[in-house]
């Protein structure tokens, strides 16, 4: 239950409070459903909380999470015109990343590319929550260095969760995580010849 | 992948689009984190692809998901300004049902209430995407027969999505259930003394 007591109280000099605030590094991996999906739905509290997000597709198509990229969109337009909630800054590998005009042809580059945006942000604690989503391939196929990752993170300033999604999370990450959840498919419609569709999958 | 082959195709009569439109029963269930989180991030789809979406907290207290409810009704007002997205309701039992004027002292009895009112629902069609959030529990503990939910489900009419969440999914629900996922703890920040924040836990 979210608001339990913990199991103990560590003898590390922090208040409650502090404790409480520690900003987080989150992962969801294996090989189940719900990953990003989590991931997003994590955002619409950080939305509520008034937390400026920032989400990273580290993928190359943009086809997937496009339910969710327009509703966040759509949250972020209701901040900007409302104030309510936070805003929304959405960021895509497959289509060229936001923030620059060409669009890369290699994979690792543009993993790369993605990664070096994400350290720039951080440093200027552009957002309060990162979701760098199936960001742990562009870490296993060895494009993006996973000590680079760890010290990154472990140095980032002031209140900053991190949630990153995809499978095969690298176990250095995976230690270095605060909270960490596997994903397990138990069963699935597509195992019985049924495909995706709009609205579940998409 | 969202959208990649399916395994086998059955042998059921039903066309691929047929198939591919088969309203679902999805299950989040297992101690881990994201379970109601990865449901309103499958809300988030639903909404986009212009689903009506109705959302049952079968929790006693509605402390809980403060910040996915915001955020959802919020999306729920931009569909009624702009059109754009779809209708959302929300149902809590820990204030007293939407639908019902008193506050029932007996908590069997309210999750019963709330499982009747989805039931009128599912039998007008009222929504597109339903979210039961931690119903396991209320079937678990006998008080919603888990014959009448699995008939029900079985009978639904139209392309009417549900999704349930909670530990100890009963075992007849995962063998109905045509999706589920376990989320597994593999670390939690609770375990070494940190306690729940703002904007990840609620």
């Amino acid at each position: 239950m979210p608001q339990g007591k913990p199991l103990l109280v560590p003898d590390d000099g922090l208040t409650t409070r502090q404790r409480r605030l520690k900003p987080l590094v989150i992962v969801h991996t294996g090989p189940g459903k719900g990953k990003s999906t989590a991931a997003f739905g994590l955002a619409l509290r950080a939305w509520n909380a008034g937390w400026p997000i920032g989400v990273f597709q580290f993928v190359k198509s943009a086809k997937w999470r496009v339910g969710e990229e327009f509703a966040l969109r759509a949250l972020g337009q209701v901040h900007e015109q409302t104030g309510q909630g936070a805003p929304v800054a959405w960021h895509k590998m497959g289509e060229g990343w936001s923030w620059i005009q060409r669009d890369i042809a290699d994979q690792a580059e543009n993993a790369r590319e993605g990664w070096a945006q994400v350290k720039r942000d951080l440093a200027a604690e552009t957002y309060r929550l990162y979701v760098l989503d199936e960001f742990t391939y562009p870490i296993k196929w060895g494009w993006v260095d996973v000590d680079d990752v760890i010290e990154t993170l472990r140095g980032r300033p002031g209140t900053q969760h991190v949630v990153i999604t995809g499978r095969d999370a690298h176990p250095r990450l995976v230690e270095h995580a605060d909270l960490v959840t596997e994903m397990t498919k138990v069963k699935h419609p597509m195992d019985v010849g049924q495909k995706g569709q709009k609205g579940i999958e998409w």
